[in-house]
């Protein structure tokens, strides 16, 4: 099995890097492994600890209408270029943890995602030097209040919530160009979702390459690579997992907004 | 004269935030003024320091089409509620420092801004609670790559270039609800923008309630709060200054992006 980097917080409050092993305990690391971590000598028992996002980007760039099937649902074409937005670092939630249903919004969509993360600074870089940015793959849902998306036009609002950023569980390094994205919903064996995601529109190198001519991207950023068809609602309630083959599954529970909200 | 909180590189490479005196030196503080940082023995000299922007934000909520004689000149109505995009952490740069015109566009204009700095978390916040959030204004140039923003639709990468966030040169902690903003190119002493803050549509304290019910805001936040009517070009070479009364005046100079461009 590949090497897993997680994140994670122990009982007493204190926030790790490390590797996580075959028996579930976690062998801290003494730096985020993109800034060259080494294994300490600090050894987590399993269940001492709890999984944090596996990584804590100053920006998640995300991209929109990157499968062609999703364009097609949306009832829109596939644009020329990369379509850019991006969600707060406040969206970002871990595997396990609650999704806020916002008082604002009638409809929160799920959107299952390859988020890339980098691993290195990147600033105007060709797609074979942006291959060498990326640090290794996690799993993401891009979730979105679609009456928000439409009625607002820009899309900060209805895809930054707190909360609307589920990431991980963890980070590998190698990912098969075919790997399969599914979505499934509740106990239901059939997937809502389910694509390869070599089906993109643009390529993750391609991706990091033009964000890079924008904006610098910097150690530990994230960028999500966008959602294939089979996009839908969630309710209060719904236990939401993604799977990506390679990496492993996340899932997550849609709950009221308490009040105030996280973090 | 108001207080002037500053944030400053050194000679050698060190970064403190501090007040600024009349002599021109930095009293140099032990943390974020906005984390109770206090005085230290530490004085730094004149022309001994370089001026950073006056806060490192997690992140950039600016607000789009918040006075009326802006959005008729773009064409457009008021909004019922604000309309909230995010400029990424990368896009900020300093009092003096050059904004880079990137190739990708054929029109880079200004718009200049009053910009709410965050004290403390806010989540969930009355319009009464937020006005308690608001540690202190400083001045912002939202940059724009107008060709980009209606050929993208989402205004993302139009707004997201590096160096596309002038802010500084300090900040104030107090100001007239009445102050004038105005923005001047070059030596004209006819201003391109001249409005009174007064005239926003939604006030600071309703737009830091209103975003903080979307998205938890944190000390060092900033909140960009719209630009009045006169937005146009900049061309290579301009430069351009605005000014807030009560608070002081940031310039900076357009040039050809460099390759590769800063951070």
């Amino acid at each position: 099995m590949a090497q897993r980097y997680v994140r994670v917080r122990t009982e007493k409050g204190q926030t790790y890097y490390g590797l996580l092993q075959l028996s579930r305990g976690v062998q801290v690391l003494d730096a985020p492994p993109w800034l060259h971590g080494q294994p300490t000598d600090l050894q987590l028992e399993p269940d001492t600890y709890q999984i944090l996002a596996p990584c804590a980007p100053s920006k998640i760039i995300a991209v929109g209408k990157n499968y062609a099937n999703h364009a097609a649902e949306m009832g829109t074409q596939v644009p020329k270029e990369p379509l850019l937005f991006l969600k707060p670092p406040t969206s970002v939630t871990a595997v396990g943890t609650e999704i806020h249903y916002p008082p604002q919004s009638q409809q929160v969509d799920y959107e299952g995602e390859l988020a890339l993360v980098i691993g290195e600074r990147a600033c105007d870089c060709t797609p074979e030097e942006a291959q060498e940015k990326i640090w290794g793959y996690t799993i993401a849902n891009d979730v979105t209040a679609r009456d928000l998306q439409k009625s607002d036009g820009q899309w900060t609002r209805a895809k930054g919530f707190n909360t609307f950023c589920p990431l991980g569980p963890w980070i590998v390094r190698e990912l098969s160009p075919a790997a399969r994205l599914q979505t499934f919903l509740n106990d239901n064996k059939q997937p809502v979702q389910s694509a390869s995601i070599n089906q993109m529109v643009f390529s993750p190198d391609y991706l990091v390459s033009y964000i890079s001519g924008v904006m610098t991207l910097l150690p530990g950023d994230v960028v999500l690579t966008g959602t294939p068809q089979g996009v839908g609602p969630m309710q209060v309630g719904d236990r939401v997992r993604i799977e990506i083959e390679g990496i492993g599954q996340m899932e997550n529970t849609v709950v009221v907004r308490p009040t105030p909200t996280a973090p």
